[in-house]
């Protein structure tokens, strides 16, 4: 199938919120021994708590390399509600590679099939080639035979934006208006893109997200919707982290922000996890301090809002940290009707995410 | 998910006829250098017209190597009905690697897992390794949800059998009895695992296939059911054709036969085109004599008989020969309520199969 050459707005398509109801949940299957230590074997088995937490709740769809398409069926042969399929990738970045997907009101499901450069391409990406990644969102449409909207030209990754399904976005400033991604285009011409093909009419520019991420700032590691007119905003009151600054600018935009119908944010915090350091497999696995190029210790960008919304549930990374307890609580309180699972999330904040950057919901569409 | 440990037949599953209906075609991309000559382009341009001929008929699936699914995705983005899918392989022969599927009088679907060993193993099997084709079986059954019955210890190719979906199946001893496929089954216990996997209860060994057909002696290039009862077969009456004592051979069997019901068979007899043989490269790709291991031209097994029934229609290979138009003739006479379509078929047949050796149906299930 060929792309559609008309908008997905102008067609009738927007972006459902993420806690609207989902058909399935896709992933990828970790094997890239520069992403993962030990030949992906401890990420592997991280993954696969992920896939059955989420299992619990709706269909989980894994792609695979044709290599690891055995492996990964006989690891997770014990799993109902799972489906193995041959579906290869540069890495694991599902909310990334794969496609936005958009619905109607009359039913219909597309796929926006963004342009992807790894983070950033030669300046700043995360690896030196992404053509397989690339092709990523076009075989989840052509596998669920949706039509797809391509984008060439224009720069995005699924975990650069959050939405409320009702008219509003937000995403960061250090992403998206980042020199590596879209320099051809002014902020007004990236909201153009985002309304046209998102639906969406209303663009909160956050300024920047978590320290180090090495996406550049993603919005979906550091602020997300809960629900219409709340989001959720990672927070330190600690004034010697790095992110005591971005907390704060980002409340300030937010408190200032209206949304898509003009409601005023209701702001809840949720604490960062102690500081966690990337891991030197000479030190056998372990979490430990390494230094970066500049002799420093290389931060994590451990995220409590790393989580996906699922059909009745959320599914949130712990860290073996004393805030994980104090995270699930205030999940429990955000999301009363939902069950909050917590699932070890460590080897994956290894390989540069969390749950919800190796994940992309497809939502049931409804009509109306 | 686990393969089932029950026996289809056990758990009220059998093979159905070719000719009930579809719910789709399934078939691979070719590539492979030492299979496909020029890079495998000219190949592709036979498939694609195969593809197309069947897509006027029912959805075709194409799995691609994750190297060849663009430019599948290319090639064929101009057919409606045609979904590419990342499906690796170790070439294109979908009938042989492919999954058999079975119904049973509930609406239930399951695939059939058969052992695959590349047509004889290290003992005159076709490539040296078969890593990939022995997955495709399950990927197929993963990708479409449908329990799986593997059969280890068992191999068995699509092509080796034909069915008439009401207890009695066709095959040949030269393949199913070579000592490069089950050498340590009986005949016996070879009917044994048709009967359980396959829900038949008359079994009819035809002792030969095509001559120098290198599967040594698919029944799919041979001879098949076109109704209950009813049987086509290839038919020579040049004496110097090595077909001739097979042809005749098969027709004393076939004489000699009852169906599952008791009845006799009727025979119909289908012409074998003029002989072809192996093309060189280096004569520019156009049909020629090259000599075998002994000097001798390498004959082609090419074959009307080769075609696939689809949902209102039989797509058969043609072959530029005077024996063409009496082909469809017979077949016009045969199917009178189908529409024949005649496909280019020499370029496939260069690859070592026909029609339907690169295709496997997916029927759809029936409430009784």
């Amino acid at each position: 199938m060929k792309p559609l050459t008309t908008l997905p707005r102008a067609d009738g398509f927007y972006m459902p919120a993420e806690w609207a109801p989902h058909t399935r949940t896709w992933m990828l299957w970790p094997e890239r021994p520069d992403s993962w230590r030990e030949g992906a074997v401890p990420a592997q088995t991280a993954f696969k708590a992920v896939i059955s937490a989420i299992a619990r709740f709706e269909p989980v769809t894994v792609g695979t390399s044709s290599s690891q398409f055995l492996r990964a069926s006989e690891q997770l042969a014990d799993l109902l509600n799972v489906q193995v399929i041959e579906l290869s990738s540069d890495d694991v970045w599902m909310r990334d590679c794969g496609p936005t997907f958009v619905v109607d009101h009359q039913g219909g499901l597309a796929a926006v099939d963004w342009d992807f450069n790894a983070w950033g391409g030669q300046d700043g990406g995360l690896y030196p080639t992404w053509d397989i990644d690339s092709q990523v969102a076009r075989k989840v449409a052509q596998l669920e035979g949706t039509p797809r909207y391509a984008t060439p030209g224009f720069v995005l990754e699924g975990g650069a934006i959050h939405v409320d399904g009702e008219g509003t976005l937000i995403t960061t400033a250090e992403c998206l208006l980042h020199r590596n991604r879209n320099p051809q285009l002014s902020q007004s011409a990236i909201e153009g893109y985002l309304r046209d093909y998102l639906g969406v009419d209303t663009i909160i520019w956050l300024p920047e997200g978590m320290y180090n991420d090495e996406t550049d700032g993603h919005v979906d590691n550091f602020c997300c919707f809960v629900r219409p007119a709340e989001v959720l905003l990672c927070w330190t009151d600690d004034e010697s982290d790095p992110n005591y600054t971005r907390c704060r600018s980002a409340l300030a935009v937010l408190g200032n922000s209206q949304d898509a119908r003009g409601r005023r944010l209701a702001v809840h915090k949720i604490p960062i996890p102690a500081p966690r350091y990337a891991v030197l497999e000479s030190e056998g696995g372990a979490l430990g301090q390494v230094p970066d190029d500049n002799g420093r210790p290389e931060r994590l960008a451990a995220s409590y809002v790393n989580f996906l919304i699922v059909n009745g549930g959320i599914v949130v990374p712990g860290f073996v940290d004393p805030m994980d307890a104090v995270a699930m609580e205030i999940l429990k309180e955000l999301f009363p009707e939902r069950e909050i699972v917590m699932v070890p999330g460590g080897e994956i904040l290894l390989g540069g995410g969390n749950i919800h950057c190796i994940t992309q919901q497809q939502p049931k569409p409804q009509r109306a």
